[in-house]
């Protein structure tokens, strides 16, 4: 019974991974820091992908969709790229795997990413995983300056963000006389749904796009509903509101049950495998009888302190590891991603979370009111799968449904080539992770299917290649 | 052999309908103005239509894709609509059919669109056209200021258009309780080039789209083409460079081609069916011997002068009676058109047209450098064909042949519901035009077809509408 309550409480969070910054606030619970701990032996193989990729710059526009003087402005877009397995360009067109980057440190992505580096080798790929605007703040002194105000973080959403990967993608093929390479994207997360709409707005520029636990359906499809709550707030969630502690123990249940992965990881923090498992057996440890918080704190204690180094904790940590800060800023522009919990079953105190305590907090943090529709506006939302039976292709939605996010993914096939993948026992984005030895087997099949799609999505395209060469 | 000397000098002009700013610049020859002629009895039914659709406003956001503080200005933005044939929202869930705005007063191309007033009362449909930001001059206090710098003429893009369409339409559609009533887009000429883009930009706004004379393979697919062109100058086209009697006279020839209509219209001028084989006529009327003036002037006193009611004629005429002046700044941001044409047998002086020409006009009117690799960034170029073939449904690409601009067009179709409809004798979106008794059989068939594929495109909506209500 522990497992649901869990995944209950985790799907009152509305960051996919939130930000450091507003720790202090009930709407936006913190990032988990690791600062305590002492990272063990990572079991990951972030050493070995270090040096497998070069980092590099890429001049670009700051405003692609303005023409006003100060749009012209260019800032350094950094990306990562690993050649060592590239087929080649303009004889082979071999393909291009881009991963298009979250809201934070492209290195973090790119080390989590193993399935690009792993199916590589196979495809003769070259990897480009690309960082979205948030590096900015060099044109305007630093990052604090930059984060300071909305004239400056206007810049920020996830249009420019397509927009500058197309950009830096043609302008890269250019570059390396690679033309005719086909350009598969890859993302989890946000950058799953990035992915996704990528495919769907660029198809000239990506033929694919693999999009790992992307909660494309969480967005209101009704523009008035968002707009009629302004005015009249009600329950459509459940936050956590009882201040530092619940928000700290609430991160740890959310982000346990998210990356509930099958065998060890780090990721946000060292964790064993299935650790939602061993937050049950916290939970149900005779040892603790009665006493209810020993018990929430044993659970805790599985995602704050599993390596048993730390020595105390810091509740209300605003450390930013992963340089995750300008997803405040998204959850108050147009990331308003709906979520819903179950008010009367929390171990947390019934909260009453409306759209007006989002408003509120935007207006008081950044003098800024959301635009809740406007991400069903340019991408559409809950009806989008009506719309994609006719329209679009080649495109993976993976959604594991241990991951609490998984309640707005695409979990249905929408047309043969617009497929759902579905692991009961998957977390949040666990496919595109680098593979281990204790892999379960349906995990191995999830991404031999992957490939597989991958590859016919890659044979169709040189097939249309050889059959029209110039039209 | 005269038609095809017209034809081959029309392809030399880049802009769709040009504007009256820049009559004294040899990059983009100036709009026909009427001003000397009195408008005979109008072939078009703009008496009537004007009677048929109100004007109205729609408060819409300033810049769609940042959030700085500037971007959450609102303006007026005018559609004009008819619900006379409308069958009902909720209950039957009627369509809607919008017309997305050119690059000019959206009543003149209301006007000029009789299609779609004519097929109404058989669809049942809500009629909508929409004007583009151009009217956004209220907010700086009148359209002298909005467009004499490019911080203000910089929200006018091709993205905003199509965000803004979208975002109107959203609100419309709710505001009428008509949430699941499809849309279908239409539009000419630059018009086209929207409907077709936002159908392949907003697919879960628009069920289809009608591109009339859209020439969307016009721009080049190769970012390093034009980006080398600036370095290293080539002739690329045929721009008149004579002056203001050449770009007079440039103009009389290019729009009656484009305007080639089988029956008397008034679009650009009072003209005679099939206007260019009556300045063939003129061409070859022996009356004026060998005189070549005579004959060049005769010819374009048929563009000029059909009434036979002008004195004189004024060369440098910049009066603006549509509201077009906002093309010349987009022929400097996005709109890079490549045209063609040939500079040998052309009866004008060769030009040396390069990107440098168009790059120092824009500099020195707008302070500003064209993009020319946006729009095939953003929505593809001459490659398109490709990737049309497996993404994408539910267009008509509509060119006549006479027009020049069906160079730049969809000729052939893509995929099944991806269809070229192309007529020999056609001319510039001619099919969008009010029928005449005297129309042609095969105007009529190009109608009776286009209506058919519309039928089809909401028949399969209503289908997938019943088989999933609320997928």
């Amino acid at each position: 019974m522990a497992i649901w309550l869990l995944l209950l409480l985790s799907y009152a969070i509305f960051p996919l991974y939130s930000s450091a910054i507003s720790t202090t606030n009930k709407i936006t619970p913190g990032f988990p820091s690791s600062k305590f701990i002492q990272p063990e032996q990572q079991p990951t193989k972030t050493n070995i992908t270090s040096k497998l990729y070069k980092e590099k710059f890429f001049t670009q526009i700051l405003d692609h969709f303005n023409y006003n003087p100060q749009s012209y402005q260019k800032f350094q877009q950094r990306y990562l790229i690993n050649d060592k397995y590239w087929g080649g360009s303009s004889n082979n067109n071999s393909p291009i795997f881009v991963y298009t980057g979250n809201e934070g440190d492209i290195e973090w992505f790119a080390q989590n990413t193993g399935f690009m580096f792993e199916t590589a080798p196979y495809f003769k790929a070259l990897l480009v995983f690309i960082e979205v605007l948030w590096e900015v703040h060099a044109l305007w002194g630093s990052k604090e300056i930059a984060y300071s105000n909305s004239t400056t973080l206007g810049y920020l959403s996830s249009t420019q963000a397509l927009a500058d990967y197309a950009t830096l993608i043609l302008d890269l093929k250019n570059n390396l006389s690679a033309t005719h390479s086909p350009v598969v994207v890859f993302g989890g997360s946000y950058g799953g749904m990035l992915a996704a709409w990528f495919r769907l707005k660029y198809p000239h520029v990506a033929v694919g796009a693999l999009a790992s636990s992307a909660p494309i359906l969480n967005f209101d499809n009704i523009t008035s509903h968002l707009v009629s709550t302004i005015s009249s707030p009600k329950t459509s969630g459940n936050y956590i509101s009882a201040g530092s502690l619940s928000n700290w123990l609430g991160t740890a249940y959310t982000y346990t049950a998210m990356t509930d992965y099958p065998t060890p990881t780090n990721f946000l923090n060292p964790l064993p495998a299935y650790p939602v498992k061993q937050m049950c057996k916290a939970i149900d440890d005779p040892a603790t009888g009665n006493n209810t918080f020993e018990k929430l704190y044993g659970a805790a204690n599985i995602y704050y302190n599993y390596t048993g180094e730390a020595k105390c904790f810091d509740l209300v940590d605003d450390s930013d590891p992963h340089g995750l800060g300008g997803w405040t800023w998204q959850a108050c522009t147009e990331m308003i991603l709906l979520t819903d919990g179950n008010t009367e079953d929390s171990i947390f105190p019934a909260s009453n979370y409306s759209y007006n305590d989002r408003l509120e907090f935007c207006k008081s943090n950044f003098n800024i009111e959301p635009r809740p529709s406007w991400i069903p506006t340019e991408f559409g939302a809950q009806h989008i799968h009506r719309v994609l039976k006719r329209f679009g292709s080649n495109i993976i939605f993976f959604n594991g449904l241990r991951d609490p996010w998984s309640g707005g993914g695409v979990l249905k096939d929408i047309s043969k080539s617009v497929i759902a993948i579905v692991a009961k026992e998957g977390a949040h984005h666990v496919d595109l992770r680098f593979s281990t030895s204790e892999d379960p087997g349906w995990l191995q099949d999830v991404r031999k299917r992957e490939v597989n799609i991958i590859s016919k999505w890659l044979s169709q395209y040189y097939h249309t290649l050889i059959d029209s060469p110039n039209s």
